[in-house]
C-alpha cells in the first residue's frame, strides 16, 4: 500500500529522505561531502561535490559543488547540458569564448560540446547546484591545439590562467 | 559549427541565455513571471511561477515558486517525482503523512502519488526550487474521502486549515 498513496502515508522513498535539512556551510543531513572527481583524472583545484538528488525515477540528478577560494572546476566539454543555479558568493565562469562574472541565484546553461569552467577567483567560496541528465557523456579535455585557439582570446586567456579580468 | 565546440565559440543557445542574472526579490533576466496554474483548475493562494530551466535536451525542467506569507500551493498527488531545494523564508510541507517545518536550502523529496503541499505559514514568502521530469502525469486532486482519511491525524488536519502546529 505505501505506494498507493491512498491512505495519505508516505511511502517507503519518504521514509529514508522526505526532508533533508541544511545544516552549517553548505552541508545538508545525510548528504555525503565526496571529492569532485578522482584525483589525477583531470586538473582541477579546492572543488567538492555532494549529490542532493539522484532518483532513478527522476530523468535528472541534482548535485552542489563548492569551489574554494582560489579554486576551479576542469575546462572541459561534453553532449550532455549543465542547467546550473549559483547558491553562493561570487566568481566567474568560461562558457564557449564568454567570460561572465556570476554570483549568487544567477543562471548559467552549457549547452552540448561547448568549453566551460567555474573560477571561484573571489575571496569566498563559489557554491552552485548543477541539474545534469542521469545518462550521459564522458568529459573531454581540451588538446593543446584546442587549448592554443581557445587562448586566442585575451580575456579568456586571462581567466585560464586565473588572472584579474 | 557552432555546436561543434572545436573553436571555442558559444553555441546557439549560448547566446541565447548562456546567463541570466538573478535581480532583485528573486526574479532573474529573460524569465517570465508566471500563473502558478490556471486560475480555478485547483486549489491554490499566494503562489507563482517562473521556469529556469526547460532545454528539451534535458530530461528534467528546473522551475522556482514563490508562495506569498499566508499562501499555499494545491494539495495534490501524482506518480511523477518532486526534487524541491528552499531557497528563501520558511513554511511547513506535508509529505504523506509527515508535516514539516522547512527553511532555506532545506531538501523535499516527494516520492510518486504521495499527498503534498507547501505553506507559507511564516511572516515572510517561501521561495523554492523544484526539479522535475520534463514528461510527467497530471496532478490528481483528492476525493472528499481521501481527504477525510487524510484528516483523521490531528496534526495533518492543522496543517491542512493553516492552523499553528
Amino acid at each position: 500500500m505505501a505506494d498507493s498513496g491512498d491512505h495519505g502515508s508516505p511511502g517507503p522513498l519518504a521514509s529514508v529522505a522526505a526532508l533533508r535539512a541544511f545544516s552549517e556551510n553548505f552541508r545538508w543531513a545525510k548528504v555525503d561531502l565526496l571529492a569532485y572527481k578522482e584525483e589525477g583524472s583531470a586538473p582541477f583545484a579546492g572543488i567538492t561535490r555532494q549529490i542532493l538528488f539522484a532518483d532513478p525515477l527522476l530523468g535528472c540528478e541534482l548535485r552542489y559543488f563548492e569551489i574554494a577560494p582560489g579554486g576551479h572546476s576542469t575546462l572541459e566539454r561534453h553532449e550532455h547540458v549543465h542547467a546550473v543555479v549559483i547558491l553562493r558568493g561570487t566568481g566567474r565562469c568560461l562558457v564557449g569564448a564568454r567570460v561572465a562574472a556570476v554570483g549568487s541565484h544567477d543562471l548559467v546553461h552549457i549547452p552540448p560540446m561547448t568549453w566551460h569552467q567555474f573560477r571561484a577567483d573571489g575571496s569566498e567560496a563559489l557554491g552552485f547546484l548543477c541539474m545534469v541528465n542521469a545518462k550521459r557523456d564522458k568529459p573531454q579535455l581540451p588538446s593543446e591545439a584546442e587549448l592554443a585557439v581557445l587562448r586566442t582570446d585575451a580575456n579568456v586567456a586571462a581567466f585560464l590562467d586565473g588572472r584579474a579580468r
